[in-house]
């Protein structure tokens, strides 16, 4: 079905048009004319993909979330449970241009949300991805019985915390925090586990 | 010199107003009219204290900051290093009404600041303040005795992470972080220290 693939195609590439305004312009610019230009098209086949701004944003966020997935599931693992977690926490970093990009309209979207009424439904989901992907990792190190003694409520928010906290500060302040910094950070706390 | 007590009280009270206006509509509808009606002032006098928007915006941007600072210096410790550092993290949750407003007015400021030029600048500083702070902890552990061999730098990027980290997931999932999972996490990272 090439029809369906190219529509799909069509929206991701209008999410990514959003992306690149809030990245340089801010969320307030994503109006439709400014991402339609941004992603070549005419403003009246953006409306035909996204009638609603509220549903462009809703898909632009939402796609954050898929590639992030899409990502760690295609990942091999082939380390200690240790390792084995720290690599699928790197996948969550914003460590390259690509994701740098993602992770300020998550941003932009997470602030949104915490007033926008259309945003507000989205961020239970939002949260629920990241944590579910933390609580797979705590729960991995307990069932290969690598720490099986953890509390896994406490650390999944530990490490929920902690992996969205330098996720912001890789994007604040990336002239302090290295990529070095944040795997000696990770390994540290994966070690401290007991 | 009352009158310049009066001056500092108003632009607060102008900047208490920027708050509201972002919890409830958000960041983009802080325009000079909406912010002038609901601090209940002519849009003249709003221009008074803040000639542009970015003034207005940076202002009540450094408000949070000193706020927060203020908390801390009124602060009295008369625990073990680590119930003091516990008790000093504390102050930067948003556990209160009041706090949880500046805490979103901090997100909304930082996604902004991500492209707003005018906003860019001031990111250095906001970073600085709690990252300041929470190495001001992890070297009070260091030197009154308590945790003499950590890794100042790795523990400060770890404790930074996970209170920005947790203090972001208490504005937007409330209904599972609980403070008592905050006191937790906090206690068990000093615990680990070593």
């Amino acid at each position: 079905m090439p029809k369906i693939v190219d529509h799909e195609k069509q929206k991701e590439k209008i999410a990514e048009a959003v992306w690149n305004v809030i990245h340089r312009d801010g969320l307030e610019h994503c109006t439709v004319r400014n991402v339609a230009k941004e992603a070549g098209l005419s403003a009246g086949s953006m409306r035909h993909y996204f009638p609603q701004q509220s549903e462009l944003f809703i898909y632009s966020m939402r796609l954050v979330a898929n590639r992030v997935k899409t990502r760690i599931e295609s990942m091999t693992f082939n380390g200690t449970p240790a390792e084995n977690v720290k690599q699928l926490l790197f996948q969550l970093m914003p460590l390259d241009e690509e994701r740098k990009l993602e992770m300020e309209a998550w941003y932009a979207f997470t602030a949104k949300s915490l007033s926008d009424p259309e945003l507000k439904p989205l961020r239970k989901e939002m949260n629920e991805g990241i944590y579910s992907a933390c609580k797979s990792a705590v729960e991995m190190l307990v069932n290969t019985g690598a720490k099986p003694g953890i509390d896994v409520l406490k650390e999944t928010e530990h490490l929920y915390a902690l992996v969205d906290g330098l996720a912001l500060h890789l994007i604040m302040a990336p002239e302090r925090l290295t990529a070095e910094m944040i795997d000696s950070v990770l390994a540290g706390y994966l070690r401290s586990l007991e």
